[in-house]
């Protein structure tokens, strides 16, 4: 995992754009936003007001997207991809619900979290509703296997979450360690749901094997640009303030570099700022400082750029179409995302 | 729902046991214990603690032993009632998890609640996961019909729970509207559990919806008794402190019948301690004595006696068995118990 592979297309990364994917998918994705209307439905009000307010809230869609463009460039001509992509994007809202609940978050995409509107008991609530909700539509499609594949990621990114509990504040961690969690947490959702697309198209094993791991990668990649941007976005554009993981104590890669690099001095700093959570007004900006002194901000990005290539490798067996190329762009997109 | 059918084994029902369904489950129940343990399991240590926590709380178990019962009476000679009956408990155990958190919590079953040991994130967290595990178990017996039954009764759970939530402290509640929460909250879950029992042993559908019809009612019943004994049961045989309900503002049907009954003064007492929280070390006593007045603790307790008897008609049309007679002395049980 440490070694960085140079990424070919990095100049023109910046271009990338994730419109090809868009257009492509849009007519299945309109099915899958109006799926997402009538499932977040429930006799109690409650349910669709909280659920609406985070469905609404600017969200790319990404994963949901990963298994329409997964499944159609895979041939299929069926109806299941609708109801897994619907299922895929409910699991990730009922994610974040309780993510914003356990790191006790007020602003997610430059909104007010649901938690901090409609209270923690009810984020945790129609968390668990939307998970029925996502489990009762990979039902529906009657594919085993893409239930198989589903459930072993609510499993794993569950799994994730509280390893990363466990390791809150531990600024010790080793990369290898971090990396186990966003493997868990945010890359085997995109895994699953590129993976599922295959699956609905009956594809064999070496393609859908290869769908999972252009989106474990892909995850992953844009995980640690997600990292980096906390440190080194601008708040109108990543939605989010700037410096929220530092504030929260969270362990990410950028520290992981800056404490393993780091003097004595500057470990102490990073454990009295988020081991033992004292903060002052100026340490955000010297903790910026300290990344950039030991390159970790832009090592992060080379690591995601890594993790990139591993994708773009992965989707080598498959014919050149417009929906391979709309694929490969979405990771330059991610990597070079300045959002 | 308003009319009481008197319970015709109601003199009986207080040598009533739950040891002949004890018995006839044993093996089995032994080889889902022993599946809890294992897919409890996790290489992070934090999940098998909390999990083995509740798990070792003491509960009855009572879901998971009516999955193993119905299938053994419908003459299910497979495996799949194994892993259903774990899964039915692990959603229970995840849903109880949940539900400390929203109640805010710190006694179950006469032991501190896991929020209160290792924190409301890991309890969110934890309680994910179980979850995600009891639909890993689901897919691998590949009976799409128990996974839609368990999947409907997730989102069905959760709902119930909103539900409750939305309602929380309005003292005006109607019998109906009360009825209604813990037919989603509880109910639903005592049926999935029945039915799926059926479902693995290929019955027809009358024999799956009396199962259903069975579950329904018990949990009904079961959920009516546990409302009367927090106002009326003994600390040391609830395992909970006695007034826990009244303390956190639930409404139960205890209070939904003493507010509809009570005149001005009463409504006020209630709409102070339960709607705005404003309780005095005394309230606790007066409650229980405007219950007294009205009836509310035994005329509950009637109401979970004709719940009980639609239970016990449920099963008419099953012959008579060991298993039967097992599963309609837990009916008696369930509603004579006093803890």
């Amino acid at each position: 995992m440490g070694v960085v592979v140079p990424f070919d297309s990095k100049d023109n990364a910046s271009a990338a754009s994730i419109d090809p994917l868009l257009q492509l998918v849009k007519a299945d994705m309109d099915r899958v936003n109006q799926a997402i209307l009538v499932r977040a439905k429930s006799h109690v009000d409650l349910i669709p007001e909280l659920a609406h307010h985070l469905i609404n809230s600017g969200g790319k869609r990404l994963r949901p997207m990963l298994t329409i463009a997964a499944a159609q460039m895979c041939g299929y001509d069926g109806e299941a991809h609708i109801k897994l992509a619907t299922s895929v994007e409910f699991m990730h809202t009922a994610t974040l619900l309780h993510d914003d609940v356990v790191d006790e978050s007020d602003l997610r995409r430059g909104k007010k979290t649901a938690r901090l509107i409609w209270g923690n008991q009810a984020s945790v609530l129609v968390g668990d509703y939307l998970l029925g909700q996502a489990f009762k539509m990979m039902v529906e499609t009657g594919s085993l296997e893409a239930l198989r594949i589903l459930s072993d990621a609510s499993s794993v990114i569950a799994e994730g979450e509280v390893l990363q509990l466990a390791a809150a504040n531990n600024t010790a961690t080793t990369e290898d360690a971090y990396m186990q969690v966003i493997d868990a947490k945010t890359a085997a959702l995109f895994a699953a749901a590129a993976e599922v697309g295959g699956v609905v198209a009956d594809r064999p094993e070496e393609e859908k094997a290869a769908l999972a791991s252009y989106g474990r990668n892909l995850g992953i990649a844009f995980q640690l640009v997600d990292d980096a941007l906390d440190y080194s976005g601008k708040e109108a554009e990543i939605g989010k303030n700037v410096g929220d993981d530092f504030r929260e104590g969270k362990i990410t890669l950028p520290v992981v570099l800056s404490y393993r690099r780091g003097d004595d001095i500057e470990r102490k700093f990073w454990k009295r700022t988020l081991e033992e959570g004292d903060q002052t007004a100026d340490d955000l900006k010297y903790a910026v400082k300290l990344m950039e002194k030991h390159n970790a901000i832009s090592e992060t990005k080379d690591r995601a750029r890594h993790y990139g290539t591993i994708a773009r490798d992965a989707l080598d067996i498959f014919p050149d179409s417009a929906h391979k190329s709309a694929l490969l762009e979405v990771i330059d997109f991610c990597v070079a995302r300045v959002f």
